[in-house]
């Protein structure tokens, strides 16, 4: 490999995946170049390679490296994690410190900007977030994910009093039962099909259910939706009380034949629920036992970028993980 | 007519709707014997016709009446309206006047329970609500989707400096318009089709529109979906702000490709409202001027029910009254 130029995992027109070589990105005023030492490869790239959002070039959003190049000195040769969305810096959401809602907004990986499975990234400056020591390469790989399932903190109000049940052993799922059982604030209840998933979280605080029975109807304050299908949304609007909470952590693609009218007829509340801030989320982890590292199945070099997704769409697997050293 | 016979609008199990002769209904300890007055005829009931709920039985639930016989003597000789839902009185929600959640509930004309398109019907004491003289009962037969209009207020904390769209000009979007105008608290738009419906909503606080454009996205805090339509939820979920929030009124059948993706993506919140409590309901009706009583397009005698339907399935209609003078 030639010194200004990088390995790159990218996603064509044709929707083909390949191991490319091509030029390192250049850094622009007020963003950091980044070596990459890991990344994470997450649902979201699976149904990009699928056609979701319509994006082509390098894929990839989770990742944790560290700052070649910036502006400001006291980043460089720092390690950092960096929130996706790239936002415009001046409308009412850039202004809020919500880009991720920024109507002119890039997204790392998913939307006008490349991502993070190659050698050398450019992110801008405010979107990095430097990583204290007592937070590994292996955890601050999941910074991403694990802000995105604190986001359902920051949107609702759990009652202490309340119950709640989480759908889906993928990823997602597993981090939301890691923080709800960490914040130890409800008994909940884990929904998914896979034990060697489910055993990742081992509170005993925590019960897990491979099926859905008529008992477990109305019974959930607040019920999760992190399977990203059809069926968990149904069962979402099953198992959630009248006037509770479905938080929708997914999109869903096929709503042939879906039934909305439980929402209507039991008043059921549905929030979406999206990415969330970093900077709380590296507090979270210095603060908690959540041991994210043990969902990681599987380690793959770049260069073995095909073994990695070939993994990483095997369903017994749960985080398959890309490193980059050259 | 005989003495102990009645004529009652009943939908067969055939789904066939006929005018029959049938007994007197007969009144249980607690309930109240009344005397139907003026009946109004709903797109539920229409939905019910074409199998919704799969509901047999005496059809109709906006009723205003008089009460013939009842436990409580000073219930006697009064008019009144009554709510919908009939609970067990022992539940969860029973116990703290959520009847519309009670899961062994009956609903008046619509679940178990015979409804308002006959001379007389039975229906709970408690469920029945006095009127005071000032409301007429071209304006009580409302009462029912007044409650349910009111019902959103409850649900959402409305900001003074919010905006709100409100998707539908059948007559539960007037309702809903009259409502907010009434309240005056925030600027309205009420999208619908019909001119003459909309003009029924005649305060210059409200912004009235036809046709959604690409500047109308994203503009709306709050956005009322009140058309029952795949449409209309497509409709509200571009209108609707990041982080806003979408009111559901009607269940919508049809969701085939349908793209729920911007609930997640843009997190927005989905309330689902049903039923509203009747005391609330007369109350803002002493308080408030609804011109209500606008919305009746025609009025139709018991005997002429094949006219009243036909009329309340005409689209340029708003509401067909049933009347019961023997």
């Amino acid at each position: 490999m030639q010194a200004n130029t990088m390995k790159a995992i990218i996603l064509d027109h044709k929707n083909n995946l390949n191991l490319h070589h091509v030029p390192l990105p250049v850094r622009k005023t007020g963003e950091c170049l980044i070596k990459v030492s890991k990344a994470g490869i997450c649902n979201t790239d699976l149904e990009i390679i699928k056609g979701y959002m319509k994006f082509h070039g390098i894929l990839g959003h989770e990742f944790v490296g560290e700052v070649i190049c910036a502006d400001s000195t006291d980043l460089i040769g720092k390690r950092v994690v960096g929130e996706i969305n790239i936002g415009c810096g001046d409308c009412f959401w850039c202004k809020r410190d919500r880009k991720e809602h920024c109507p002119n907004r890039s997204v790392l990986g998913i939307f006008n900007k490349d991502g993070c499975f190659a050698h050398y990234i450019t992110l801008p400056e405010k979107n990095c977030f430097l990583l204290p020591d007592s937070i590994s390469d292996e955890q601050a790989v999941f910074i991403e994910p694990l802000a995105a399932g604190l986001r359902i903190i920051h949107q609702i109000d759990i009652h202490p009093e309340s119950n709640a049940a989480i759908l889906g052993d993928g990823k997602l799922g597993l981090i939301i039962a890691m923080i709800f059982t960490a914040l130890g604030i409800m008994p909940i209840t884990l929904f998914g099909h896979h034990k060697n998933k489910m055993d990742i979280v081992s509170s005993p605080l925590i019960k897990k259910q491979n099926n859905i029975d008529s008992v477990d109807h109305q019974k959930y304050d607040y019920v999760i939706e992190a399977t990203g299908s059809k069926k968990g949304f149904e069962d979402a609007l099953n198992l959630v009380k009248p006037e509770g909470i479905v938080v929708l952590k997914s999109t869903i693609s096929d709503l042939s034949d879906f039934n909305l009218a439980p929402i209507v007829i039991n008043e059921i509340t549905i929030i979406g629920s999206r990415c969330g801030h970093f900077q709380p989320a590296i507090k979270f982890l210095q603060t908690h036992n959540i041991p994210l590292e043990k969902m990681i199945s599987k380690t793959y070099h770049i260069d073995r970028w095909q073994d990695a997704f070939l993994n990483a769409n095997d369903g017994s697997n749960v985080k398959v993980i890309l490193t980059f050293e050259q």
